[in-house]
């Protein structure tokens, strides 16, 4: 997505009419800094401190020049440490888009037109790992908690694919974690898409082929209570 | 993940000294009512408006409480109507996790160990929808806004999956909405994996193959510029 700076300064001045005891004055407007997008969205992203009340007329202000503007919509990102400023911005009509630990983003819809904001995240990706060596031998694990551990099952390595991660990549994380085991991505054997998994997301679960290039089993404590290269798939 | 509820009741008294004008008193706490799951997580879900000072004070000593009983991690949800108890949750040491449009999840990591919050949703679901009928035409159509608007191509309908929607679902949708076709899900043709798409999140895109089941064309003004079934694969 392209932006285009709107403003380099903090502010730009505008001028909109106030009647102070029955008489109409000009006063400055701050508009807030924003960039341009070119679905005419606007993104206010603030990084410095600012009093609460001040802020809330701003945006008040801005939103007002933004939708004269035909904007379509804002989305205002605060840093956690900005979090005085949330309340102020849902009181002036915005709500929440998404979160990251360190970043609330908001967004307010300004068009007439139906919301088509666009969606965050909707899933998770989870991998299972099918490390089998030149012997058939493939490697298993036993769980320290949950479900698996009260099942008492020997399974494949398993976990999410962390932000910005490949499928690949996850999988070999994960068989290195669990087992200590270094493997090469091979293939994608089957993937299954499954609903209502964690807060209402969803998961897409990818079994991956993988060859191990190390045989030295490092068990890890803290998640794993065994690790074992053991189930034999003899003909 | 099962829950196992601590305490039905909306507070549960604990005790604690307090230092009173050079005088220990005893004076009662207000625990947060909350739920407890098989990973030693508590989960606080507020639903009535408080005061953010009494939130703030019943929070810290709810904290404290759970920190000394072992539990790992305090999960707590606030919808966003009760967006003036945020700042008081960031004060006492939370920090965002995930944000719908009408709550935002906070978490608070107690445990020594590594902290393992399990991650939130970090991959969106894209679909184009290969649309074939028995004369081997193929439905495209041109979009009105956008990177493929300037490139003024012929494209097949694509489209991000919704919360909770699965793949084949979403290829419905699109090909609905971008076309009027009905058409049914025949299988996935190919798929890919790429990052950094939105907000540092990943696309997995999905080619699907789409038998289609009507065939009148209808425009949506507002998203595609024509629809239009037209590109012949005959050999």
């Amino acid at each position: 997505m392209g932006s285009l700076s709107v403003s380099a300064n903090s502010s730009m001045a505008a001028e909109r009419v106030v009647v102070i005891s029955g008489k109409e004055v000009q006063r400055p407007v701050e508009i807030l800094s924003a960039t341009n997008d070119e679905f005419d969205f606007v993104t206010v992203e603030m990084k410095e401190k600012m009093d609460p009340k001040i802020f809330a007329s701003s945006l008040r202000d801005s939103v007002s020049h933004w939708r004269q503007q035909g904007m379509k919509a804002v989305w205002l990102k605060l840093p956690i440490d900005l979090v005085n400023l949330v309340p102020a911005a849902v009181d002036e009509g915005f709500s929440y888009h998404h979160a990251e630990p360190d970043y609330l983003m908001l967004a307010c819809w300004l068009s007439k037109t139906k919301q088509v904001l666009p969606s965050y995240a909707t899933n998770r990706v989870h991998i299972g790992a099918f490390v089998m060596n030149d012997k058939r031998e493939v490697l298993v694990v036993k769980e320290s908690r949950g479900m698996f551990k009260r099942m008492d099952l020997w399974k494949f390595p398993t976990g999410f694919a962390e932000d910005g991660e490949d499928i690949s990549e996850a999988a070999k994380r994960e068989v290195k974690e669990e087992t200590g085991i270094d493997s090469e991505f091979v293939e994608i054997l089957a993937f299954g898409h499954r609903h209502e998994q964690f807060h209402g997301k969803s998961n897409l679960f990818f079994v991956c082929m993988m060859r191990p290039l190390s045989f030295v089993i490092q068990w890890q404590d803290s998640e794993l209570e065994e690790a074992k290269r053991s189930l034999q798939l003899n003909h």
